[in-house]
């Protein structure tokens, strides 16, 4: 965790983006770490999760980090909790919490809002359209004989 | 939505990974399209969505796309969903829905469940460590004098 720490600090030393670092560690070994760079390279999913996952990600050549833990300064935001399930790491270690993001400006709550089903205001408006043209892209990979599921 | 899926429809002929597609709008115009590349750059957060935000932000110079919607030939996963807010893109229209793509092998549900705070079994376990120290990181973000609040 004291890598991760060092990487937020970095971040915010050099300007680029919120006080956030992660680390992945394999075999107790750190592979991959990472900052928030949201302001740097003005990528909204530039999260620290996300830099640190793509980074072992490309490391290892395999999405499948399941054999891998992950380190974050703090707890992360459902698009990075998200991302480290599709990532198939099984442990996550984190610092400060939610609120205390939430406290410094940085407030996720009204994500996990939504996707709980509470009633707030919506942010997104959300529209289903053309479903049937685009479950032919479903079928045409079903029917795929060559296709590698994941 | 027809570049979406045409999006999608590409990625499955080019084995990129699943059969999902994505397009960013701008005053009327595509401004970004892609496919979900997970198989091909073995990133796994290399959803539709994700490439096409990345694009339209690096594109655009800036993380907020709050002008733009966003086409997405399937319902988005808590990570796309996410990322979506954080783009502050205020419009999302979606095809396919997250139960068609669970019954291609595509499940979320998990995820989505998690989130919740259902029962379901754990897939990530969740420890919470140092937070005294993570939080010091925390109050320098805070009392920097030349921080770019987000």
């Amino acid at each position: 965790m004291s890598v991760a720490i060092e990487e937020a600090h970095n971040g915010v030393i050099e300007n680029h983006g919120g006080p956030f670092g992660a680390v992945i560690v394999k075999g107790g070994k750190i592979i991959a770490s990472g900052h928030n760079e949201v302001l740097k390279t003005n990528d909204p999913t530039a999260h620290a999760e996300i830099v640190a996952i793509r980074q072992a990600s490309k490391l290892l050549g395999r999405f499948d980090l399941s054999d891998c833990e992950i380190y974050s300064s703090c707890e992360p935001c459902p698009m990075c909790f998200a991302a480290i399930h599709w990532a198939k790491i099984k442990k996550l270690f984190y610092g400060c919490t939610q609120k205390d993001a939430a406290e410094i400006g940085f407030d996720d709550e009204f994500i996990y809002n939504v996707i709980k089903g509470k009633s707030v205001p919506e942010k997104v408006k959300v529209e289903m359209i053309n479903r049937t043209e685009c479950l032919e892209v479903f079928k045409i990979w079903e029917n795929k004989t060559d296709r590698k599921q994941y």
